[in-house]
């Protein structure tokens, strides 16, 4: 069962308190590690200042990308660098919708206005493209383009989704969020069923993020390097640090963790013990 | 100068976010401690859904009592137990009134109706009164006192400011708040300073929670303690393991750290680097 008294506004700020919190998740911030410019305050201020983005998503009235841009430009206002935009990407549309499929319906009615809006945005973060991209964000030729083409939101995260995991979860509907939303309810109620649950992904997936910043086969090895934690044959404190002195932070598979805790949430999954 | 970028009520939902998040605080939650029935977490999701009474706070419209019910009610949502009663006692009349001056004059405006609405929020809390006192809340007859009496708010907060260092604010014009704003600003930019802060505090002032649950003694000696690091004769670490071994948590001053960091904030101060 959902519980009623919260709101799905609240549902999702909670969903972005939860994730980063928990611990261990190797690379990323957490209750035990911060980085030296991205700390732990700044996703929960984050978490906080979401509100009013949330809020019109919940309103499900307005654009989907007018929303997202809304959310970056309103967590822009601490000097902790983007820590929620592959979040916003995944989390306005379940608001909007309020479910998956509420998700998926409001996202294949976007127009090229909602993709423009979107790029508009991703000009606000320092998330990195291919820079090989004919849309990459910096050309400013790249909004030109997506006019010529009449290209909805839509096409952009097909565009991007075999390089994106979170663009392919528009295409794919948000399979690996429902599939983390599923392992939080097989592992249980408990806070300490999201580190585990972001472990499960991390070990089956590699990491978009970690392949933009470092390449594929950095990636490969830190979900191979998961499979041995979940295996027992390595500890997680072990491949935490050597995460975080090589700079490797899955990041994707974390704004992953956020929509999946949202759905689960949603669906009577509770993180209290 | 303040950012203008957050609201007041944002201002108050940060300075609840940065105050359990700050580290080492003696005894209490922290981004390095949980007590088994209340986690970092609890403290998170309180900040997150308060947020209904703070926006009702910051219209200046409404009773204070029954804002602060409001606020209870919102948070006690999750199993956590009570997390910022006493935050609410400062911040909903500093929210209210925007500042220190604003919310004396909103405290001073309490009426009856404010004084039950009170006792109604606080008999849904898990705080304790001195067994001796008439005013009770867990005694239905201190309802027919406050009405026989025409008891305001303010009457019951100069009722328990010799026993209770929260209530102590309202009467002598949220003295500590503006102490440890004033610290805050002295101490410099940077969430270090929030810790620091409440060491000062607690190095000065017996916390009247720990009073009402250890006693006098045990109280003066954290305090005498919290002086000993500030001195450099004793590591704040090892104070840390001594306070939540023995189940002293200083959580007035927690509270008082709460509305010195918004007032803080609100002059200018910030908690980034």
């Amino acid at each position: 069962m959902t519980d009623l008294r919260i709101t799905v506004v609240e549902r999702a700020q909670l969903a972005m308190m939860l994730e980063v919190c928990a611990f261990p998740k190797p690379g990323n911030v957490d209750r035990c590690h911060d980085y030296p410019d991205t700390v732990l305050e700044h996703f929960l201020a984050s978490a906080i200042l979401a509100r009013p983005a949330l809020v019109e998503a919940e309103s499900g009235k307005g654009r989907i990308g007018e929303i997202i841009k809304h959310a970056v430009r309103d967590t822009n206002s601490h000097g902790g660098g983007n820590t929620h935009f592959g979040a916003f990407i995944l989390l306005i549309p379940l608001v909007y919708g309020k479910d998956i499929p509420g998700a998926l319906a409001a996202i294949a009615r976007t127009d090229s206005s909602d993709a423009i809006a979107f790029y508009k945005a991703f000009a606000m973060t320092s998330v990195r493209m291919p820079a090989s991209d004919e849309l990459d964000v910096h050309d400013p030729h790249a909004l030109t383009l997506i006019r010529q083409r009449d290209m909805t939101l839509m096409d952009i995260m097909q565009h991007s989704a075999a390089s994106d995991m979170v663009a392919r979860e528009w295409v794919n509907g948000f399979a690996l969020s429902r599939r983390g939303a599923d392992l939080l309810k097989e592992l249980g109620p408990g806070r300490r069923s999201i580190a585990r649950m972001f472990l499960t992904l991390l070990a089956t997936e590699p990491d978009t993020f970690v392949i933009k910043k470092h390449g594929v086969a950095v990636a490969n090895e830190t979900m191979l390097a998961a499979r041995e934690v979940l295996d027992g044959r390595r500890s997680v404190e072990e491949l935490d640090e050597d995460c975080i002195r090589r700079g490797i932070n899955p990041g994707s598979i974390a704004d992953i963790v956020i929509a999946a805790i949202f759905i689960a949430l949603g669906e009577g999954w509770s993180w209290e013990f």
